[in-house]
């Protein structure tokens, strides 16, 4: 058995970009912050997100059935600040960052992001503390180039931007 | 439809870890570099990965049924162009990195590493251009505090390590 601090502390080691993630539907409009987003499919686009079965997203993610991946700048530290903050309301959340564009399914899509993903819930898969969600991209954003923003060791880090065309396998 | 290259410049926009994955059981010993490693529960600490099903690792981690992730240090970039090189053999790959220690399972475990998570294989579903393994975290080593290592428009950046106790939240 792993100590739940101890995976904390080992996760803490794996850096990982901060995004904001929105939903909007039966359920009402809901954003949290999240870093655990990974890709998955090249072809149908899917990625994935992971969330705490304990967080109030979980469950309106599920009504919903639709959210959307917003990529932050590292100009946008202050509004992964605002959507972890569990003292604001959502208009507060929604009110403080922006500005806002609808993506398709009425997402909230977040101006200045450096990417938008706009998916479909097609699974969730329950696996101990969290849920699986499984999307299909239905619609993407690409915003201007600018700094990166990662999760690393417990603080932020800023990340230049570049280009090289350089691809890792698999 | 999503347009593969557009996706995939999307995805370029969201910044990650870089790791060596190994495996060691009846179909031998691998490792590739992969960036799509997430996080999914603390209890009990579970993790997931995606392979490309045409990449060789994908039949052999599914015939080993255990992996190990090794999350690369900012000084350990050379062992992720090594382990994404395709034209050199397994026996090269661990030659030229290393030093390696065996972690449950016979895992090959990098020392230097920033964390090494040694995995079971709890489950593998098909999604898509790839596969994504779901592994039950059996053994856990923390390295040094160091500098990360991350993949982000298309090239690595270092990330200065730091342990400021603030958590994101869900």
């Amino acid at each position: 058995m792993i100590d739940i601090q101890d995976f904390r502390s080992a996760m803490a080691r794996l850096g990982a970009a901060v995004n904001v993630i929105t939903t909007n539907g039966a359920d009402g409009r809901f954003g949290m912050t999240a870093s655990a987003v990974c890709s998955v499919s090249d072809d149908p686009a899917t990625l994935l997100l992971c969330v705490n079965r304990n967080a109030r997203m979980n469950g309106i993610l599920k009504a919903n059935g639709r959210f959307a991946v917003n990529v932050l700048s590292a100009r946008q530290e202050e509004f992964s600040r605002c959507f972890a903050d569990s003292t604001l309301s959502m208009d507060e959340r929604f009110g403080r960052c922006g500005p806002w564009h609808n993506m398709t399914g009425e997402l909230p899509g977040l101006t200045g992001a450096l990417a938008v993903f706009a998916c479909t819930v097609a699974s969730v898969t329950e696996v101990g503390t969290h849920s699986l969600f499984i999307g299909s991209v239905e619609q993407l954003l690409l915003g201007e180039e600018d700094e990166g923003l990662v999760y690393f060791g417990r603080r932020y880090h800023a990340l230049r931007g570049a280009a090289m065309p350089q691809a890792l396998s698999a």
